[in-house]
């Protein structure tokens, strides 16, 4: 009889709540693959004076990150990093980016051997040398581990309400494929697997420099035949820049929910698109923006659109990408919003 | 000296008159290449006591379908249908798909010998036995000469303003494909090209069955995520019958303007998604939603659903096909539309 897959969920968001949620489900669903018990490390904090870990091990509710939403008898919340990933066999990293480094270290002389990771966190890290790392590369590297990543148009919340929706795993290796498929899909929770895993990860990234050139349509007050263009075009740079900087990036995974589907939620309706749309509308600053409609929160896309641009310099390849330049240029107020029309010649302009 | 290219189009409705002011703009600008004066034929009608053709020709003015927009001086209305293709070398087709056999049969032996022609019309033809006939198919049979074929996410109005948007041609000949670029690319109506016809063509039509299914979810007032996966799911849908049934049709084209754009305006904007919300908030028929909404203009998308499920219930393939289908038994109300999330099961409970 072959050991069963044991897994463990690294972190604990609104994001990895809602997941953690499907996970333990489908670990009780299929005992004969997985262990019931499935442990989830809880960054521990006090709510109300009680430990988080204790309430979401009680009240079987994430208090905090997912309120109103009951979680699985058999999801174990543990505040210990270390004892968290403990004879696991599967590592589902979902925290913020700026954490992995240091997760990394924590665990690396705990993991059991031969365990696999994926990894559902978006965004890349980039370096003082502007290089950039993807996360799969960072845990495999540090880890010595197969790694696989999962993406999709997937709104915690939505999830965590069993609203339908899609997402892509991208896994390099069949079998595990499979057991993947078991572990993360439901019936409202479709998943799909294609053996591309930088494809599926780097989408999740890049989406966010083509919703701010959609805020920007937004912004302009143009209509859905300008946004679908921009929407069309920032999918073909995603795809150009993926297949050039990395091995094995098929064309096919744009059409998965990782690629197109995303894309389409973020440009229609993400904080990307919004606060956009206010910098054109407003002539306000990316900061007075984000404090007055995210509370403060930091925008994704005009981080990732600054680190692209660095990276893409460096790499002598700017005019191979003119929206991203233009998105780029626009978000810094070197060129007027109406601008993002005119790519082509705006990058002929300002490349040096 | 190679003889200059003579263009007449063929039709001068709302789309029609806004491209000819496209393609004359251009005949005029590419005089080594295009004779200038360009022919437009008019279905005769009286605006006001007065002919359409000459309101056209001294007021440079479609009144009647594109009132407010200055059309180039050598676009010259002619309500001779066989005196319009006179010495004709490019054809373009653009009228509602009901008179495309009448036109044909008119102009078949009066046109000259070597021309080219190419379609923008949407929608396709199905005969008594359940046949689907392509547009550029009966052209080409009809004519014996080589048709190509423009489609894209292109508003009539919004291109006739000059708003940017982007639009795929389809042509087998190479050289053609120059000849195209030149005939309708400008500044804000930018032109891509491709090999594949046919995979150009049946994006126009397809896309009407996934905008019912979009607008059936916004009915039920589901998240982003649900409908940007009924939009992809459907993409690969059609993705799927164009491969199917067509030969030559390329993935790629798919990510093309006439692709994934059109999709999107279709599906967030359109007037199919809009009439199938309405028709899951108020439970009314179809035909009263078209008085009601559309001042009783026919829906292209539930004709078109129907049509492909007779196609694809004589091909035997339905159940390749389980969200067309779905969206099918939706619009017949033979399913409640919540069920569209239900696809699979749906069509496994349904088929016969």
């Amino acid at each position: 009889m072959t050991e069963k897959e044991k897994v463990a969920i690294i972190g604990s968001g609104n994001w990895g709540s809602a997941i953690a949620r499907i996970i333990a489900t489908n670990t009780a669903k299929h005992e004969n693959i997985f262990e019931k018990e499935t442990k989830i490390w809880v960054f521990e904090e006090l709510i109300d004076g009680q430990k988080l870990t204790e309430i979401m091990n009680t009240k079987h509710e994430n208090v905090k990150y997912l309120p109103g939403i009951t979680l699985p008898e058999n999801l174990i919340a543990e505040p210990d990093l270390i004892k968290s990933v403990d004879g696991a066999t599967i590592l589902v990293f979902v925290l913020p980016h700026q954490f992995i480094s240091r997760t990394l270290s924590t665990i690396k002389e705990h993991i059991k051997k031969g365990c696999r990771a994926i990894t559902l966190i978006k965004g890349f890290v980039v370096d003082d040398q502007d290089e950039i790392h993807l996360i799969s590369d960072m845990i495999s590297e540090s880890l010595g581990i197969q790694v696989s990543a999962l993406m999709g148009a997937n709104v915690a919340n939505e999830v965590a309400q069993d609203m339908f929706c899609e997402t892509t795993i991208g896994c390099a290796d069949q079998k595990d494929q499979e057991m993947y498929l078991k572990l993360f899909n439901t019936k409202t929770f479709r998943v799909s697997t294609v053996s591309d895993v930088y494809g599926v990860e780097i989408c999740g990234s890049l989406k966010n420099i083509v919703a701010l050139g959609a805020g920007f349509c937004d912004g302009l007050s143009f209509g859905g035949n300008s946004k679908a263009a921009i929407m069309r075009i920032g999918l073909l740079e995603m795809k150009k820049f993926a297949q050039m900087f990395y091995k094995g990036v098929e064309s096919e995974t744009f059409f998965e929910s990782c690629g197109v589907a995303d894309l389409i939620t973020t440009c229609v309706g993400g904080r990307n698109r919004k606060v956009a749309e206010a910098f054109v509308k407003t002539g306000k600053s990316w900061n007075d923006l984000e404090a007055e409609l995210l509370n403060g929160q930091k925008l994704q896309g005009t981080l990732t659109c600054d680190e692209v641009h660095r990276f893409l310099t460096k790499k002598g390849k700017i005019e191979e990408f003119p929206l991203f330049f233009t998105i780029y240029l626009i978000a810094q107020k070197k060129v007027e919003p109406l601008r993002v029309f005119d790519f082509d010649e705006v990058t002929t302009e300002f490349k040096k």
